[in-house]
Parts: C-alpha cells; structure tokens; sequence
C-alpha cells in the first residue's frame, strides 16, 4: 500500500486551512435555507437550496453544473469536473441538500436556521447532515487542486446532491434512471456518514437495510363504554400491547417466522476491529446527547454488533384510544403499531415482510381484525468490501488527515445508498466525519468544524490517491 | 308481598299516556340545550338547562325548587314535594341534567341537539342518560298524583339533578356536604340505570367501581434515531406494551398483585336469576350497536357475570411515538397507558392502587423511568341489598308497568352512586330504562318512547306502593 508523503499531506491541509474562514461563512449561509424536503411548505426552499448550491459550484470552477428537475424528485443538483487524463477513474460524489425539520417546540436551544459558530462547533439544521458535509467536499476540491497545481482534479469527479433524502428518497429510482448516462461512474463516494468517535475515527462500511410496517387492530366500530363492554369483549390496544410484547423473546431476539435465516455474521476480522473501538457504555450514553439511561437489546451481542451486524424491530408508534387529559372509559374501537424492522446483510426485505405478515397472523386474536400496510418495498442491506483499493484507499487518505489509524466500522441506519450502488452498477463506499453527538435528525443539530476540515483534506488526498491507483 | 291492582294499576297508565305526547315535546325542548359538563365551552349551557328545569319543576306543582350554584359544583337542580303525611317515608330521586360531548365528526347519522322522533324512537343526545329518565320521573309524579287525586304524593318526594355527573361528579361530594339537611332521605332512588333487554327488564342491584390511573414509561429524553440507537437502547413503547400484555395471565385474570383478594363472590340465587335471563351472543353483540366481533374475558364466566361480578384491567389509551401519516424511525422517548380498572364489591381502591403501583415497579425494566398517575381516590363498588323492601318493590312496580318479571341484574359501568348512599346514610336502589341499544356515551344516542312511558308507569307505582308499605 503507497502512503501519503508528508509534503503533499501539508500541502492539502495547508489549502485546506487558508480557506477555512471562507467555508464557515459560506455555510452559514446555505444552512439558513429551511430546505425541508418532507414539509411541502418548505418545498420552496429546497429548490432555493438547490440554485444556491449550483450557483456556488459554478462559481467553484465546476465546468457542468445542472438543477435537475425533470422528474418527481425535488431539485437535485449534479455537477462534473473531468479530469486532464481521460483514463483516469470516474467518481461519482453523493450527498444531499435537503435538511430534516426542525421545529423550535421540539427542543432547540438554539434557532435551528440560525447557523452560529461556539467554540469549535458550528450550530444549526444541516451543518452536519449533509450540506455541512457536501461543503466539506467542495472544500476538499479546492484543496485538492491547490495542492497539486492542476486545472482538473485527478479524478473524473461527479457530484450529485439529492433534495429528498431525509423524506425518504421515494424518487431517487426515477432521478437515477433519467439520468443514468451523466451518472456513469465507476466507484461511489457517499458523504452523508459519519465515525464512531472524534477519538477512534472510522469508515462506515454498511449500512442496515429497513422494511417499515404499519399494524392496525380493529375491534367494534365505534369506541365502547368500558363500564358496558370492559372485560367482556377484546381490547384493540390490550392485543396489539400483546403483539408487540411477543416481537421479542426474553433474550431480544425478534420472533418474526425466519427474520434470521438469511442473516450474514460478520467477518471474524471485522468483529475484531469493532471489539478494538473503544466503548464506554456511560460515555456512548451520554454522547447519544439524548440521556438514554441504559443500553439493552439481543443478549450475547457488544452495542456495536446490535446496531451493526443485527437485525431488529423497532416500535416508532404505538397510538390507540383516548390520549388527552383526565381519563375516558372507553375500549377503544382500534389500536395502530409502527414498526420499523432494520435488515442486515443479506436479508431480503421481501422475504422479511413475509414473515411480519405471518406473524401479525399468528397474534390476531377472535374479535379483532389486522390490517398490515407496508410502506414500500423495503430498503435492502448495503455492505461493502472492506479489502477493495476504494475502501482501503479511504481508510488511509482520513488516517493522514486525522493523524490516527481509521478502522472499519458500519452505521445502524438506512438510506438509498444500497439503490445508487445496484442503479449505477458501481462499488460504493463511505467518507464522512459526522459524530453521534451532532445530534442529526434531532434538535440541537450540530457539526465539529475541525473534522469537517479534516475530512476535507481527506477528500483531497483521496482524489490524488485514486488518480495514481485507480479504483 | 302486596300486588299492584288492576284497577290503580290501569288507571296510572291511563294518566301517563294521556301526558304522552305533552313529555315528548317537553323533552325535545329540553335536549336542544347542550349541557356538556365535560366542555367549559358549553358550561353556560349546563347553567340554561338547570334554569330550565327548575322552570319546569316549578310550574308542575313542586313546592320547593332550587338551583345550587353555591359550591364549586356545575348548576344542580333540588326540589322537593311533602307527602301529606308527615309520617310518610321520605324518598330522594337521583339523576343529572348534564350530557356527554357529542360531536357530529365522531360518526352521528342526526345532529345530536335536535332531537327527532323516529318510530317508537327519541333520537339526541340525552335522550335517554339521563334528560329522558328524569323526565320520565316527572311524568311519574304527574301520573301519581292524577291517579291517586291527592294533592300531594305518598312519600315526602326529594329530587336532585346534577350538573355534572357525565364529567366525574368532581363536586358531588361538597354538595351532599353544602346541603346535607335538605338531602337528608329514607331511600335513594337512582335513574341514570338501564335493563338488560327490552325483552328481558331489569333491576340493577350493583355497579362496578373504578380506579383509574395513567402509567408513564420514559427513556431518553428526546426521541432517538432508530438507525443509530435502535435495538441497543430499551424502547419505552415496547416495554409499556410488554407491562400492558403482563396485565392478564392467559386466561384473562388479571395479574395485579393481591386484585381478586377482596371479591365478593355473587350468591347463587343472584347467579341463577342471571342465567335465567336470555343471553343471545350475536344478537348481544349486534345490539352493542357498535359492532364488536366477539365476546372475550375472563375464563370461567358468563357474559353478564364477566361484566357485573368480576373485576378488571382496561386500556383506555395506548400512545407513544410517531402516529402521524408514512413512518418516523425514532425510538421514542417516552409512551403512555391510560387504564381503568372496575372493581366489584368488595374491592377497596385504595388497596388496589397499591396493587397496581407494586405491579408497575416489577414491570419497569432498565432503562426505564416510570410514573404512574392515579387520576383521584376512585369510585368504590356499589351493591344493594337485593332482599329489601326497596328493591322488592321496584320489581313489583315494573313488573307491573311493564307486563313482566323483572329479574336482578346489575350495570358494569360506576357512578357516584357509591358516594350518594355513603354520605347520606341512606340505601340506594335502582329503577331506570335505558337499553344497551340506546347507545348512551356514544354516536347516535336515542330512547324507546314506550320504555320511558312504562318507566314513568312504575315510578307513579312506587310512590303509592312505598306510601303503603315504608321503605
Ligand atoms: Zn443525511
Ligand atoms: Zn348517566
């Protein structure tokens, strides 16, 4: 394996911190853009974010910049930078523009596009997830070509930002499909992730895949008197309480009919790197910036081996009968679960869904009628190879940006990565420096600036590397 | 035991359906008068329909009418009628002016406060719980008096009509207080009651009592990730959901520690009346009029004993987490049960709540904080002496209006009645005609003319029978 010398090393960072000041202000600028893709009241602002973006880009030197509107999807962004060598490798950037909400009554402490820099951190909705992550590759860009002097990167570089990712990516299929030629590429880089810890960095290399469910119970049609009815006929809550209760064995394993069969164990090398993370159960908890008070799930699994390499079903909802003030005796005429399940390699979520269907038939007592509404056909599983020159390649060009050993590592979520990589026919891969306590999707969302730096020296190294390796 | 004479008995019907048509409009007068307690925004409403009977009252010929607004209590409505005798037993009359919320979205086929005659039906809300039943008791003394000719009835007659009964009877136990002396009576006769079938009429002889609590499960203290937390962390939906399906063993007892250690079992006469009286399955569950599937319960116990003799553990309400439309992967961070437990005689709320407060501590795991809220001190179980003179001569009397046996029953529902009996020291029966179908509490709300009128028959009865015999 080459590694990178010292003096280009410099270099990049040197670029990368004359330009440091500028990032921040340009950033807090684009986070001030509500682009909330799953509000339609904010619709608007996504394709407000989607101009600022590209006109950014132009003004970066990027020779093909488009707002890609042609579809369902709300704006994406695409650009393309060739390289001077026309064998060079094609590499195709993913992120997205979009921001989840944030609703000030959720918890703020802070006005969430109001970006504002304290200390080494920089608040605000998206700084970390994902525009603070797609600034930190244009950043990277620069850096790049400063450091080598070139008019061009050295790799073919594309970039795509989609404008629906935190509602669900439900047009990413159509925007790819319509675009497939400009996306040709033959790797991808996926920025939109993040490291275990600022003190034990390391590269995602899977993500969970999801099948989402809603279970309805239906009993009478109307909500009974319980003093009439109470203790005499079936309660829609107190059986779907029962159903959701028998989910899970006594050891957190899920019950659903063959939820395990297709379940890949992940590699004894891997296991042995998680198990060499550091992992301090109170720390992670206080991390979480959320005060779990425990950790808990499937016996004879570490916490990260239960968000990583097992699948699990969530309650996300569970919503029946009266819920206002003082109390209503009532039994409720229907009750309603919903149930993410994450996947991991090779689940299929088809097969998984019929389980669930199985199994909710199975705990559907007399009296009560189920309903089960997929949401979809399901997110698959996505893991990548971890001795592949993309990864390792990766591992080494954030190790000299970080100045520390970057492990494997994989994230407990789901997203559309598994879509572009099977799309686009090209091996994806990782490169992001979000933390857990970036609190993304959560209130209080922010970003650690000196790893955004650092991840976009990362970058720069990384194009230079695999101009020199190929993919 | 004395029998009702064909002769008196012919000429109180006659009085009665002479009036017929006049108490039909009167009603309809009265129930276009929203008296919601449970709504402030109608509590000028509950004010108009206490003005109103009292009104009414007056113009009837009682002698004293009253409307007390002197306590924190809604507007309750006194009167009261000396017999000529002073030595005369004297009888208080307990019902309420109040109505539960009606609201057209919650599936009414008729607006609720404008009252229609449809067949043999009066639809509204209150038509029946429990406008319809006191004014099926004025009736009755209008009929007595008219049959008997006498200017005054035969025992010292007491009326009270609160206000607010249909929101908790919150006040009720300051009102008795404020107004002991006037209150004070021989016997207490309730109307807020029904009948097991038009078919097979009934005297109620019991109702369940009733604690009621909320139990707060919490986690984080924000909703996390399920990508990133999801299965390592405890979810408090899923461990509420767990506590709720641990409320009943596998053959519907409920598991509450110490819950069956009080209960009176029925006595066996009471046991044989109930298995005499017809119990169709579907044409129960049909006559619900709510459209519950099927009966379920205890094991070991009839219908009518699973409602009447047995006590319970009902979810009222069930919510935590996302329940808005498409899916939210969060683990929640927190999730609410609302449960009603009924208690039978002779269960005491105060040691159930024990119960239940030992029953959540062993089902809290870690991880998990736990609150329970006991929404007050709980309604004690109810039962009257189905041997007295009282209840004797109730049956007799609507027997004799109704052309029928009249067996023992008992409601599932609570009420103050408890309270009533207690803070006057005085016994408490039961003579009312509501059906299960008169869908009181909930959408489309209606009364059986014919019932009412018979109902108005049997109290013209009681008055004189009790004049007779004392109580
Ligand atoms: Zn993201
Ligand atoms: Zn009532």
């Amino acid at each position: 394996m080459q590694t990178v010398t010292s003096t280009e090393a410099s270099s990049e960072n040197a670029a990368v911190s004359a330009r440091a000041d500028a990032f921040v202000a340009d950033l807090q600028e684009w986070l001030r853009i509500p682009s909330i893709s799953a509000d339609p009241g904010h619709h608007d602002d996504v394709a407000r974010s989607a101009a600022w973006l590209a006109e950014r880009l132009r003004a970066e030197g990027w020779p093909q910049v488009e707002v890609w509107d042609d579809t369902d999807a709300l704006p994406a962004v695409f650009a393309s930078w060739p390289a001077a060598d026309p064998a060079a490798p094609t590499v195709l950037v993913y992120g997205h523009h979009d921001v989840q909400p944030a609703d000030l009554a959720d918890g703020w402490s802070f006005a969430p596009f109001e970006p504002e820099v304290v200390g080494e951190e920089l608040r605000g909705r998206g700084a970390s997830d994902d525009k603070g992550h797609l600034a930190m590759v244009r950043l990277g860009v620069a850096a790049h070509l400063a450091a080598t002097g070139a008019d061009g990167p050295a790799v073919h570089l594309k970039l795509l930002a989609e404008g629906e990712e935190e509602s669900g990516s439900a047009h990413l299929g159509s925007l790819l499909a319509a675009h497939r030629d400009a996306l040709a590429c033959d790797a991808i880089v996926v920025t939109d992730t993040g490291m275990v810890d600022r003190d034990a960095p390391t590269v995602c290399t899977g993500m969970r895949g999801m099948v989402d469910t809603e279970i309805v119970f239906r009993g009478a049609s109307v909500d009974l008197h319980s003093g009439q009815f109470g203790g005499a006929v079936p309660n829609p809550a107190t059986e779907l309480a029962r159903l959701v209760a028998a989910l899970h064995d006594d050891q957190g394993r899920v019950q659903v009919p063959g939820f395990y069969d297709d379940v890949r164990l992940p590699a004894d090398a891997e296991r042995a790197a998680w198990a060499a993370l550091p992992f301090d159960e109170p720390a992670w908890l206080a991390k979480s910036a959320a005060g779990a008070q425990a950790t808990a799930g499937e016996a004879g699994w570490s916490t990260y081996e239960r968000l990583w390499a097992r699948p699990t079903a969530e309650v996300n909802g569970l919503h029946g009968g009266y819920g206002g003030p003082g109390h209503k005796t009532i039994v409720p005429h229907s009750a309603t679960a919903k149930l993410t399940f994450r996947l991991v390699a090779d689940q299929d979520p088809a097969r998984v869904l019929d389980g669930i269907r199985a199994f909710v038939d199975a705990h559907t007592p007399p009296g009560i009628t189920a309903e089960l509404i997929a949401g979809g056909p399901g997110v698959p599983p996505l893991i990548c190879d971890v001795d592949s020159t993309l990864v390792t390649t990766i591992r080494e060009a954030m190790g000299a940006a970080l100045g520390a050993e970057v492990l494997p590592a994989r994230e407990g979520g789901s997203g559309p990565e598994a879509l572009l990589s099977t799309e686009l026919a090209a091996p994806l891969a990782f490169l992001g420096v979000m933390l857990p306590s970036d609190r993304i999707h959560a209130p209080d969302e922010r970003a650690v600036l000196p790893l955004l730096l650092a991840g976009a020296e990362a970058t720069a190294h990384l194009w230079r590397l695999l101009g020199e390796r190929g993919v």
